[in-house]
C-alpha cells in the first residue's frame, strides 16, 4: 500500500512524515454535523461530501459505507486489540489479558468523549446501526475468544471457558460504557471500568490463591462447616501452614 | 386478531380448530430448497412463492423479509421465553431461572435438527444472515438480563451482574448447540447444555452452599495472612462461631 493511499488516523504518529490534510476527520465531522440537524437516514453520502468539500471517491477511499463513517475508529482499534493480544508472550494469565485488551476499546470513547456520546444517541435511534454496532462487537468477542481458546487448549472445558469469558467480558466493558455515555461522558469511567472487569476476574478467572504463578502464597482460606468441630478446623489450619 | 390472520405454528396445538393448510411450513420448505439449490442470494420471493405455489402477499402475510424465512420460529420462541420468565413469582434462583428460559431456545433447535444443521451451514456464508442472527441473539441477551435486572435490583451490582449472566448463559448456550450443528446434529446436545450451563452457574450463580437469602448460614470462611499468629486466627474462629 502506497504512503498516498493510507489516511492518517487519529492519534496516530508520524513524526518523519509530512501532515497531510485531515480529510478523513472532516468526513466524520461532515457527516455528523449533518446526522445531527436532519437525522441519519435523511443525509446522503453526497449531502456529506458536498459540506466537507471534497468528492465521492475520497469518501469512499476512508469509509465503504455511510455506515462506517459512524465508526470510524473500530477497525483500528480491533487492529490494536488482536495485535496486544497476539503479542502475549503465553506467560500473562489470560482472563487478565483479555481484560486489559478491552481497555483499548475504552479507550477509543474516552479519547473523544464528545463524539462518544454523540454517537450513542445516535446508535439508539437508528436500527441499522444498532446491528451495525452489534457485528463490532461480535469481532471484538470473536478476537477475545479466539485469543482465550488458544490459551486455553488442552485444559478442561477450555473452549466453553473461551466463550464465556470472552462474552462477560464484553458485557461487563460495555456495562460500564454504557453507565458512562448515558451519563453524557461524565463520571470516572475507569474506575467504574475496573470495578467491571474486576467482577469478570473474581468470577471467572482463576481462583483467588489458585493461579498458577500469580498469586503470592501468603494467604489462606480455610472453609468450613458451622458444625465442625474446632479441634478438627485448628488441625486443618496447622497443616495447611506447614505445607 | 381474527384466526383467519393467524398462521398456524410448528408444534402447535390446534384440537377444536379445523386444520389449516401449513402454507407457513411449505414457504419455509420451498425457500430452503432454493436457498440450497442456487444459493440464498440467488433466490428472490418470487422464486419462493412460485415453488410453493402462493402469491406474494401469502408469502408477506407470514415473514417480514427473506431474511425472516430463514428463521420461522425464533418470534414464537422469544415471545415463549419472555413469557416464561415473566411468569416466574420471584422465588426461584435468578441464574438458574435464566438457564432453564434457553432450554427453550435449544428444544427449538432440536424440534427439527436437519432443517437446524441446514440453517446453520446457510448462515455461515452469507453475511447478511449471520448480522440478522446476532441481532436475534441480542434479543434473547436483552430478555435475560431484563429479568435478572428486575430480580438482581437493589443487591450490589445488580446491574452489571445482570448483563454478565445474560452474555454468560447466551454464550455457554451458543457453544453447545454450535458444537452439535458442527456435527450434523448428532450427540447427546442437551447432555453438553446441561454441562455447559451447570459451568455457567457454578461460576456466576450463587455459590454452591453460600448465596445471601438463599442458603443457611452453616459455613464460615477465614482469611488470614500467613504471618498472623495461629492464636489470632483461633480467637477470630471463634469470635466469628460464636455471632
Amino acid at each position: 500500500m502506497s504512503s498516498s493511499s493510507t489516511p492518517p488516523r487519529r492519534g496516530e504518529k508520524s513524526e518523519a512524515a509530512p501532515v497531510k490534510p485531515p480529510m478523513r476527520d472532516a468526513l466524520v465531522a461532515a457527516a455528523f454535523q449533518l446526522f445531527l440537524e436532519r437525522g441519519y437516514e435523511q443525509t446522503t453520502v453526497d449531502d456529506i461530501v458536498t459540506l466537507a468539500g471534497v468528492g465521492r471517491r475520497s469518501f469512499f477511499r476512508y469509509f465503504p459505507s455511510k455506515e462506517d463513517v459512524v465508526f470510524p475508529d473500530h477497525e483500528r482499534c480491533l487492529a490494536d486489540v488482536t495485535a496486544f493480544l497476539a503479542a502475549e508472550d503465553g506467560t500473562a494469565e489470560p482472563v487478565r489479558r483479555v481484560c486489559e485488551a478491552v481497555r483499548l476499546v475504552l479507550r477509543m470513547y474516552t479519547e473523544n468523549p464528545g463524539f462518544s456520546v454523540q454517537r450513542y444517541r445516535l446508535t439508539k435511534q437508528v436500527p441499522g446501526l444498532r446491528a451495525y454496532e452489534l457485528s463490532v462487537v461480535w469481532r471484538y468477542e470473536r478476537a477475545f475468544a479466539d485469543h482465550l481458546r488458544a490459551r486455553l487448549a488442552g485444559q478442561p472445558d477450555g473452549s466453553l471457558r473461551a466463550d464465556v469469558i470472552a462474552a462477560a467480558v464484553a458485557a461487563a466493558h460495555n456495562n460500564a460504557l454504557r453507565s458512562w455515555l448515558r451519563a453524557d461522558g461524565e463520571g470516572d469511567v475507569h474506575t467504574e471500568m475496573d470495578h467491571a472487569l474486576g467482577y469478570v476476574q473474581s468470577t471467572l478467572g482463576p481462583a483467588p490463591d489458585g493461579g498458577p504463578a500469580e498469586e503470592p502464597k501468603d494467604v489462606v482460606v480455610v472453609v468450613s462447616r458451622r458444625g465442625a468441630p474446632l479441634w478438627r478446623v485448628v488441625q486443618q489450619i496447622e497443616a495447611t501452614l506447614e505445607k
